[in-house]
């Protein structure tokens, strides 16, 4: 049987499989920073390259932004097609990374070998699961087993703000039976997990100006506006004490678990406790009447990511700041409706300004929840293949993260999506010392040699 | 008569006062950012330099932090001691600066000619004015008519921390019958002013942490605590809808304004839109109930001076950061206890913490509010001096300002502290842009060649 010849060239072919991941890692391919466009191509190229040499027809496509990379491989039956994306998150603070992090290392941990730099599991590990597991199967079989297409960006990290439009002007090219999406993690440390729910998410920068210019405090304190506490009183009125959002409308589409979901959660004994004392916290901060796997999964939020105003230097400087900026982003679940509360948090915001204050906002292309249509038979058949492959059996969960390929695929090429990955909790994925455990690399080749093979089979 | 001599002298040499002004002015001495440690050096070496030359016995004193200059000189009845510091504010952001901060030049504007650099009116210009007219008058008549000393101090723009210490080490050497302090402004355009009523200082920085690290919005948006919202909260809450302080006891020791006192601004006819004007806005923004002069002299304040956390750079990034951080500074009047004020913050912090957080703390010195007595003969000497100079009466007046070397020249020496200045509130002290209206330097040496002649008049 072919499948095991395959998974015997994954395990023999593994350290130069690593040694390629390792050239990909070099590359800074920061999206969200114009200061690394030249590594963002770089980085096309290199994949462009490599699924050539594999035996895709792979091509480096332009848009207004970073490029896209397209490839495909004729094969028998059903067309599947595989999504990822090179581009990575910034590395800021950069005084907190142990090694730089753009010269990837194998470090021994207390749990295992893992891979340690930007973007070794936020998503280039990932992807490369999938390019090493085509380039073993064509390696022993000459060929794939299904048509499979491939389609990386490298603008997940900053919005996508070109994928709509080239999905659209590409729509026959991409449309296949299947997407696999491979951006998400483990439930745990055993337990492959297939994700069904997704949340949406909504990001937007809110600048509040008060007086022209930096004003000294000992001259105008007292008799002066000051858009920090402007900008305080804005959002500390976003959510009231039970850690509700306050904005008019945020809850509507906002659907109740139903229950064979819930009992399916309840069987994943999730431990809280343990996720959250990995990072020192102790206590559930969300909604007071809400489960742990509802705030992250299956509920919405209101998160200020960043905030800036005044003197930020070493000391003081009494200064009453011009400015004052938050970028603020909502995880949006169900039916919610990104125009209306981007709208609703507009309004609330005109509400609370004093006089002589302006505001000024920047958006990204919001994104709305998925929720996927498990019928389709490649998820079953899928959840099989990772069921042989790793200690536990593969489950359907959802993801708190917002991957809107997903609802992409399904509303412009009518393509159901899969969502699998081998993350794990502790990838401090957007942190300073990323990393992706050796053997999420390692098994998740394997698992897409498998999955190929239960697709393929009638 | 010998002070139109002098007077004379002053205006012949303007040009060459104006050129050793640029030098002083050329060194990039920013006290609050350890990097500029050997310019506050080559500041302090400038000046003992000069001192030295004009006929002073001047010397460059250690201390823990940034050096004291002191000099001496001999002459007839009482002594005066003259106090500026030598130390500037950081430039940043640097950006909004239309020329180098530290290459000084002389712009033609509409009100005038200004010298534009960081430290022109704060404080180098305005110390300058007390040197220059010390040069011109020894030139004339050989010495001055007083006993002068001169105290310059480099850590004004960073809490003064070796100020008090460097002072009780030295009390005989420091002691005079009055002390004059030039680092205050004119009252409007044409009005000298002597400040009588000076505004105490409380500076505390307040760190957040909640999650020891960064986190994914996406993997813990919902379950984790966020410390820009605990610190929100926080900041929001410390004032109430009319603009009051809600801190515990704040209030305690905040006298009403005298009537008398209450009488003189009156007829200052302060034209408080105008002050507004200038910097784009229209509305007093202090409590309610309180007229703008009585915001920027006589009522105490709390302010968010700056705030920072998370993700600040170009777009997004959808962190949930570990830590959030904001530098708060309160103005005191009257009576109010330093002590106390920064006790009631912590205990107001400690209630609002939520579990998962905990609060770091940051403080320099504090200063109490401070209230000249204006019976020593020497303050209306001054004012008259200061009269013949301008074209309007000068006036006693307050100050928003926190100038604590007042307070520790009444406590420490048990002298008396006359506040005279040339700035204007448009010259930008501690913003991009600084500047000094070349008329303030220049009538600046002329007044204290005046008040040296007034003074030294049985």
């Amino acid at each position: 049987m072919s499948i095991s010849k395959v998974l015997t060239q994954i395990d023999e072919d593994f350290s130069n499989s690593t040694d390629r991941l390792f050239e990909l890692l070099r590359i800074e391919s920061i999206s969200t920073d114009s200061n690394y466009d030249a590594e963002c191509e770089k980085a096309a190229d290199w994949l462009v390259s490599e699924l050539s040499d594999i035996g895709f027809k792979a091509s480096k496509r332009a848009t207004l932004g970073h490029p896209m990379v397209i490839a495909h491989s004729d094969g028998p039956g059903s067309k599947i097609m595989f999504y990822g994306h090179y581009d990575v998150q910034p590395v800021d603070p950069l005084d907190l990374w142990d090694n730089p992090p753009f010269e990837p290392s194998i470090e021994d941990t207390k749990n295992g070998k893992v891979i340690r730099a930007r973007g070794a599991a936020d998503d280039k590990g990932q992807l490369m699961t999938f390019v090493e597991a085509c380039r073993a199967w064509i390696k022993v079989n000459g060929k794939l087993p299904v048509k499979t297409s491939i389609f990386f960006e490298g603008e997940e990290e900053s919005g996508s703000p070109s994928l709509v439009p080239f999905m659209e002007a590409n729509t026959e090219e991409l449309k296949s039976d299947i997407a696999l999406i491979c951006d998400t993690g483990l439930f745990g440390e055993e337990t492959p997990g297939i994700v069904t729910m997704l949340r949406g998410l909504v990001k937007i920068e809110v600048e509040i100006t008060g007086p022209s210019r930096d004003l000294h405090s000992g001259m105008y304190g007292g008799i002066s506006i000051n858009p920090i506490r402007v900008l305080n009183k804005i959002l500390a009125g976003l959510h009231d004490e039970d850690g509700k959002i306050t904005l008019s409308g945020f809850y509507d589409g906002v659907p109740e678990l139903p229950q064979n979901i819930s009992d399916q959660w309840d069987n994943l004994s999730f431990d809280h406790l343990n996720f959250l004392n990995e990072v020192d916290l102790t206590k559930p901060a969300g909604e007071a009447d809400r489960t742990p796997l509802e705030m992250i999964w299956s509920r919405p939020t209101c998160d200020v990511n960043g905030i800036y105003g005044g003197y930020q230097g070493e000391g003081f400087k009494t200064v009453l700041p011009s400015k004052a900026t938050a970028k603020i982003s909502f995880r949006l679940v169900g039916d919610q409706d990104p125009k209306q509360i981007l709208k609703s948090l507009k309004q609330y915001i005109a509400s609370c300004l004093p006089p002589d204050c302006s505001v000024k906002f920047i958006e990204e292309t919001p994104s709305k929840a998925t929720q996927m249509s498990t019928s389709n038979a490649a998820f079953e058949k899928a959840r099989q293949a990772l069921s042989d492959e790793w200690p536990k059996e593969a489950t359907f969960v959802g993801c708190g993260g917002s991957i809107p390929i997903a609802g992409h695929f399904k509303d412009i090429l009518n393509t159901d999506s899969m969502l699998i990955g081998f993350g794990k909790d502790d990838d401090k994925i957007h942190s300073p010392n990323e990393k992706y455990d050796l053997s999420s690399f390692h098994k998740g080749i394997r698992s897409w040699a498998r999955i190929l093979d239960k697709i393929s089979e009638d």
